[in-house]
Formats: C-alpha cells, structure tokens, sequence
C-alpha cells in the first residue's frame, strides 16, 4: 500500500514521527517534577495566549459555518474564554494525578539470586487520529507527556486552524522548559495519505489511537500496521430484567439515553423482560417521549408508545445494530434473560453494557455472560468514564481486548519492561 | 485482500473460528477444577495414546527426510515415548497453576456508592501460527485452556501428521469431560490461503500470536487485522563495559551465545569497551572460538580472533542486524557507553538486552536507557524465560509495547472487564 502514498507525505510524517521518537527518549528519563512542571508551563501559556487562540478558533468557526456546519458541532468547536481556562485547567490537574512511569508492576528474587522487577515504561510515541473538539488536542498532548510520550495528533480538519495554534502554544511551553517541541506534533497535512502513512509508520510510532465514529476505528484497524487501540463505539444496551425494581430502572433507563446523547457511553437500546413489560413500557415510554426520545421499537411496542406519546418507528436490523448518538433508542421485548443475553451477543459493540434487576442470580449470569469492557448492574451506562472511574483522566474507552479494556488513563499509555539484575548468573 | 482468498478456505476458517467462539462461551464459565480436570484427562489421553501419536510422528519425519530436513530440524520434529510423557507432564504442571481469571486486578467503591471491579478474563478464542516442534502444539492447547481460551492452531506442515494425531487426542480427551472439542482445533488445510484468512477473521479471533522467525512475524504484522502479539525475534546484545569483571564478562558471553543457540533469548552480538578490550578479547575470543563459535567482528578484531584461534568473518551491517540462531556471533569494540546504547539503539529488535557492569551509575543508565522487553545487568541474557521467571509456563516470548512484553504466561492470555455494581445510581 504504501507505493500509493505520495512520496512527500510519507517523508513528512517519518520527520515528524521521527523528531517525536527523538524527544520520546528524553521524555522518557523526565522526572515527575520536570514533567509537572512543564505541565504547569503548558497550562500558563494557554492562559496568556487565549486571545490569540480565539481569533484562530473563530476562522474554523467562519469556514465551519460557511460550510454548513450545525449548530451543536459549531458549539463543540467552539473556543471561549472559560473554554481555553478550562483546558488549561485540565493540564493542572494531569499534573496533579500520580506518575504511572517507574511504578513496579511486580517483581521478585528468583532461587539463583537474579532479582528480577516488571516496571512501568512510556510506550515511545503514541498517535492519536481523532475528530472531535480541539480540548482533546490539549488533553491527549497533556496525557502523554505526563506519562512520558512523545505524541503525534492528527485533528479533525475542522478544527485545524485552533490546533494549530494550541500546538504551538504548548510546544513554546515545552521549549521553555528546556524541552523539545517534537514531544507535540501536529499532523495537519496531506489530507488522507498523512493519515495512511501514520498507520503505517512502523518502528516510529508505538500506538496508533483512533478516536471518533466507526468509519474512521474501521478505516484504522483495516489498514494500520501499527499496533491500534480501538475506542469508543459504544451501542449500549439496558436490560430491565422481570425482577427489576421498575423506580429504578426507570431512572436508568431515561439517565442512561438521555443524559448526554452523543457519547459513547449512552444507550442505544433498551431491552424489556416481557413478564415486566405491562408494567414498565406505558411508564418508560412516557418518560422518553416527554424527554423527546424516539423509540425504535418493534411492532409490538407501537400501541404502547402511541399511547405513551412517544415518537415511535418500526425497528429494523439496522436499528438494533446502530449507535445513534442521538435522541433515538431502540427497543424490545425479550421472552427472558436468555433472549436478552442473546440479543446482546448478537448486537453489542462490547462497550457498556446493564442490567437493572433484584435477582442476585439473574446480576451474576449477566456479569459472567455479557462480552464487554463494562457490565453494570442497577446503574447507568453513563458511569463508564476515567473520570468517573476516578482515573483524573481519560484518554479514550478502549472497546478491545487486547492492552487496555474501558477507560484509559495515564497507566493505560505505559508499557513495561523487566529488568534483570544479578552477579553474574549464567543458565545452567 | 479478502477478495483473493479462495471463498472456500474463508468458509472453513470461518466454520472452525466459529466453533471456537461458541466454545470459547463454555470455557469462560468453567471452575477451575473443571479446567484442571480436563487438562489432566488430556494427559493421560496422550499417555494412552502415545504408540499412535508416534506412528502418525514417523509419518512426518519419513516425509522430512525425503524432503531433505536437516538432522537438527528431524531432531526437534520427532516425538518418542518420552516426549509423549514430557508433553503430557507439561499439562500436568499447567493443571497445577493458578487459575488467572477472576482475578481481581484492582477495584473500588467510589462516591456515590458504585462498586467497581477490574476482573481477568479470557480473551475468547486464541489463534496461533507457529513453525515449531509438535510438543509447541499440547502447550498451546493446554494454556489456553487454563486461561478460559479455545485455540485455533496453525502448525508447521512439517508435523502435520503429528498435529493431527495430537489433537485428535486433545479433542476426544475434552469430549470425554462434556466439554466441545471445539475448544481445540488444527487449522492443517488451505495452504497460505488459511493463513490470511485467519488473520482477517476480526469478530471471530480475538488475538493472534505469530511464533517463529522473522518472515513469519512481519507478514501476521503487515496483512493482519485481527489484534496480534509479536513474539521473539531476538537480536540480543551482551555489552562488556569499561568497568566489568572480567570473570562475570567472560561466562555471560558465552552462556548467553552457547548454552543453546536457536532460541530467541541466545545472544547474537558482543559489545566490547575499549577501555578492556585488550585484557578481555583473546580471553572472550578464545572461549567463543573454542565452543565452536564463529565471530563476526569489525576489522579490528581479526588479529585478535586469530591469535585466539576463533573463526572470523568481516561484519557488515547485516551481521550486526542479525539473528544468527547458530554459532555465529557479530562483535565489535565501542569507544564508550553511549556508543553502545546507540549502537543497541540501532540494531536491537527489542528482546533482551544485557550490560556487565560493576559500575553503578552505567547500570542505571542501561537499565533506564534501553528500550527492550528485559534489559539485564550481570547476568545471561538466557534468562528472559517463562519458566525461569516463575510463570510456570510459556507461550512465547512478546517483543511489543501493547498488552503483554517479555515472558508471556497465563495472565499474558487474559484480557480484563469492569464490573460495575450499583443500587440505581444514575450520573447527575
């Protein structure tokens, strides 16, 4: 593939990859304070430069408008004052949490006397491919150096006027320090061949994190070479088991939709026990409606959503299959627990997924059972967050298996290595 | 690339990955002393066994004689009745370590009350393609089922017979313990075509480990999209500092090259430092040369393995990239310890790295400074081992940054889920 990459792109993004490798064997050897310190440095200069951030930002919204961006995408891409305070704010804090680099995982003395320890190491360089709103451009360059990687951002174009100046402004800071500017890089060129030379910059980038909708995590696992962690796709189901408290799986039920609508967390369908259904659905669907839900329900849920007030819509395949991101759920009414684990078999995404029930037996099935970073029991999917987890940090949710599962914070961005230490202990 | 693969093959692959996954269910849920259980059935099936596995091994090594094997490659393809025990025994052992899922990695109750939980568990189904020795197959097949896996196997076609016989054997052991002999199965049909089917069989294969040389490695890396753990290519250094003991020196070297050299752990390049290149080379030179060891030095060595009586040969750059796997070692004099960590910066493929050394401050900047799955001080570099870490088993050796590095035992097989526990908390 990569003789259909134009030549230039490729040489630009092994300079940039390259320099962020270069800087990456610095960051390694920083201590906590010189990390933190430069940290607080990044958060300084925001503050100071966030005149000049704004006027960059308001060009993206100009073309964003210009372009026929909506309103709620304008207002994500939005940079106010209390916006750059806020992630200058975010940096503040990364400083404040602890340092996963050095943390001795486990260790112990082998019968020979080698004494031998697991240790928490940075990866090298981590990219980062994403869509969303500049604040990420400034959390993802604070987490990594915080946790002593070199880090190479590839922003939605958007955004690319707003990156560009919030890059420079934390590369000055870190120049500052005493650092070098290639720990934060901006890819900001060459269309898709920059990205496709990113996933395939092997021995330059250590991991590749693709951040946005499922087109773009596909894109990036088909044609990566790179080791990738996937994020973030999130269809979300809630299933109110026949021994549900319906109080309860009302509340999470309407929190877990309509709490915030466009993250991945949020759930995208609903699954009702039918020895419950007479009695849960008319109060269910009452609230979604009135919260201006759309229910995407098979047949048998259309009387009682008409009589609800719902928005309803006949629920095809697809429906049971698609993160909506929107006010839209779908639903079903699901003959048991069984069904129900079946149904999320067939459909999950692997990222939240709850039951609300009374029955310890009926919790421990679907904790054992269900395949997914997060099983929840009588609480909302909307919980599956670093922040909340009590990470102070997030760098994503990882949907896969393999290295990190669920939120990612600062340990998620380590890797390891063993040292080995002895007195001249050769093999027998 | 799916396209090209002949449909028929992708049906099959498809057909046993399929099975594996609905296997894969079963496994999850199983009590330890289910798992124990089965893979104690399993040995005493081989043990029973044996006089037909060794007829189906006889098989092969006829084959691979005709075919013009090497008495070395015959050696490590034949099973006999020890073999068989030993194989069987390895079961035994992996019956007797802990049982890695359920784990609780770490966990808390947060504010609102929520309790979370991080819990091992397996991956789900497990692929490996390997080159290696039949007995490669039974431990495979044994640690994934500890670990809650089913396995899909991809040998060498040189032990195809042996596979079989050896699987077979696996399979109706499984059976006879009520457990779907799906858990295990040999991918031994479809040629190249398998192969890349397997790897392009995301949904269905969770994570697949590539064992065997280079080639193998980078072609799993490059067409794979399905989550890969890279595994031991070792272009391993030992480099002799300005301030080592000689003695310690001298029996690191050459156990680390000599105690067995087709492994990915045995050392393949020398560093010396000039400070003791004089007083240590005719004494490393003349130990190496008379095991037999062919070095490969630059041209100020060629006196020096003269009069010592070792073979020599120029280096070039491919010797020192090199993984020898024989008795050939490349070595070269530094004028210091940064020209030897950017020499190992330059060649290293992230294995095992060791440094002799009394000098404190140089073994801190080993340690800190090379980026490596083990980075040794005063030790053999033979010592970055499953067993000979503790682990009780292995099944390969990780040169990655994502997910496991080093030694991979039966945690290394295990991905993680959150558990979350509430009583109808919902996020404010």
């Amino acid at each position: 593939m990569a003789d259909l990459i134009d030549s230039e792109t490729i040489a630009h993004v092994a300079e940039l990859a390259g320099a962020a490798r270069e800087a990456s064997r610095r960051l390694a050897l920083l201590s906590r304070a010189d990390k933190d310190a430069a940290l607080l440095a990044m958060a300084d200069a925001l503050d100071l430069a966030s005149g000049e951030i704004i006027v960059a930002n308001d060009l993206d919204i100009v073309r964003g408008r210009a372009a026929g961006l909506t309103e709620g995408l304008l207002d994500r891409l939005r940079l106010d004052r209390p916006r750059v305070e806020a992630v200058a704010d975010a940096l503040r804090d990364i400083a404040g949490l602890p340092d996963p680099v050095g943390e001795v995982v486990r260790g112990s003395t082998l019968a020979n006397g080698l004494q031998i320890r697991q240790v928490r190491v940075p990866m090298g360089v981590v990219a980062m491919i994403y869509e969303a709103r500049p604040n990420v451009t400034v959390d993802a360059a604070g987490l990594a150096l915080k946790s002593g990687n070199a880090v190479v951002l590839r922003g939605g174009s958007a955004a690319s006027s707003s990156n560009r100046a919030l890059v420079e402004v934390l590369r000055s800071a870190l120049q500052s320090q005493g650092l070098p500017a290639g720990a934060i890089s901006l890819l900001d060129e060459g269309g898709r061949d920059a990205v496709r030379a990113l996933m395939t910059a092997r021995g330059l980038v250590d991991v590749l994190i693709p951040r946005g909708g499922a087109d773009l995590i596909q894109t990036v696992v088909r044609e990566s070479t790179v080791p990738v962690i996937e994020t973030g796709v999130g269809n979300c189901h809630v299933y109110v088991d026949a021994a549900a408290d319906l109080d309860k799986a009302l509340a999470i039920a309407v929190n877990s939709k309509t709490h915030r609508v466009g993250v991945c967390n949020a759930a995208e369908s609903l699954l009702v026990h039918r020895g419950i259904a007479a009695a849960f659905l008319p109060r269910v669907l009452a609230a979604l409606g009135s919260a201006g839900v759309t229910v995407h329900g098979d047949a048998e849920l259309e009387l009682a959503a008409k009589e609800a007030g719902a928005e309803y819509s006949l629920a095809t395949d697809d429906d049971f299959a698609r993160e909506y991101l929107s006010l839209d759920i779908s639903a079903r009414v699901v003959e048991s627990l069984d069904e129900a684990l079946a149904h999320v078999r067939q459909y999950s995404t692997g990222h939240t997924e709850a039951i609300v029930t009374e029955d310890r037996g009926a919790a421990r099935r679907w904790v054992a059972e269900v395949d997914a970073a997060a099983v929840m029991v009588n609480a909302s999917t909307r919980f599956t967050d670093g922040g909340e987890f009590g990470f102070g940090a997030e760098i994503g949710i990882s949907t896969q298996k393999l290295h990190a599962r669920g939120p990612m914070g600062l340990a998620e961005l380590t890797s390891t290595k063993w040292v080995v230490e002895g007195d001249g202990q050769i093999r027998q």
